[in-house]
């Protein structure tokens, strides 16, 4: 997938600032971050979405998010981190391959996840509740 | 761990709208939702955050997410979703027991990710990038 710019830098033919790699995932700095320390992982191959990714590629992904994450923890002296991963245009998914945002948190660092919260009705989430289950079977 | 609501509403001491059971993981709606089908999975044994998840337990949270994840975008006909873990409490984590926020998206639903993206000089990202090796080792 050479013009998927992870597939070119997991390529090494666009350079980032990798911070860990091993034979299926890599995690380098996110070159447009929300703040330092702002960490990216994939795994090396091209899945677009969380829900394309094959079983054993999601543990691969999830190990080396969770040793990628300490690591930044540590290393940033942080408090906390945010993990996401958007998939989908309309979630905001940028590049179209799918990778864990890892951002280091401070206490007052100012960063605001600006969702509203809403509550919907109970007869609502009943019936979305039973989509669900439907949705999985 | 009775003074944690998802640990009670894992034993079924406290109600909620479950999509998704199997033995060792949860899916059931937020109780304050940021819209409607926002979800959350969890493993039914208590960890406060990713980082002290063990690896067996990774694997059956992020396989039940990706299941759940394919269940609720089918329901709502959503197009994409964000998969949020918030840990620690700068970084926005409301109750101590690591979940999945799972948050189904639409074509101009008009929520956004309310970081800015604020790039800080190559001399300080390849420092870090050393810090976060170095934290990994």
């Amino acid at each position: 997938m050479m013009g998927c710019v992870f597939c070119r830098i997991v390529a090494k033919e666009t350079p980032a600032y990798i911070v860990y790699e091993d034979d299926k995932t890599l995690g380098f700095l996110d070159h447009l971050p929300i703040h330092r320390g702002h960490t990216l992982v994939i795994l090396k191959d091209h899945y677009e979405s969380l829900l394309d990714i094959p079983a054993e590629g999601l543990k691969d992904l999830i190990l080396t998010t969770q040793k990628v994450g300490a690591g930044v923890i540590k290393a940033m002296g942080a408090e906390g981190f945010n993990l996401v991963m958007n998939n989908g245009r309309s979630a905001g998914q940028e590049v179209p391959h799918a990778h864990f945002h890892i951002l280091p948190r401070f206490r007052g660092d100012g960063l605001r996840i600006g969702f509203p919260r809403n509550r919907y009705p109970e007869e609502e989430m009943r019936k979305i509740q039973e989509a669900i289950k439907k949705g999985l079977s």
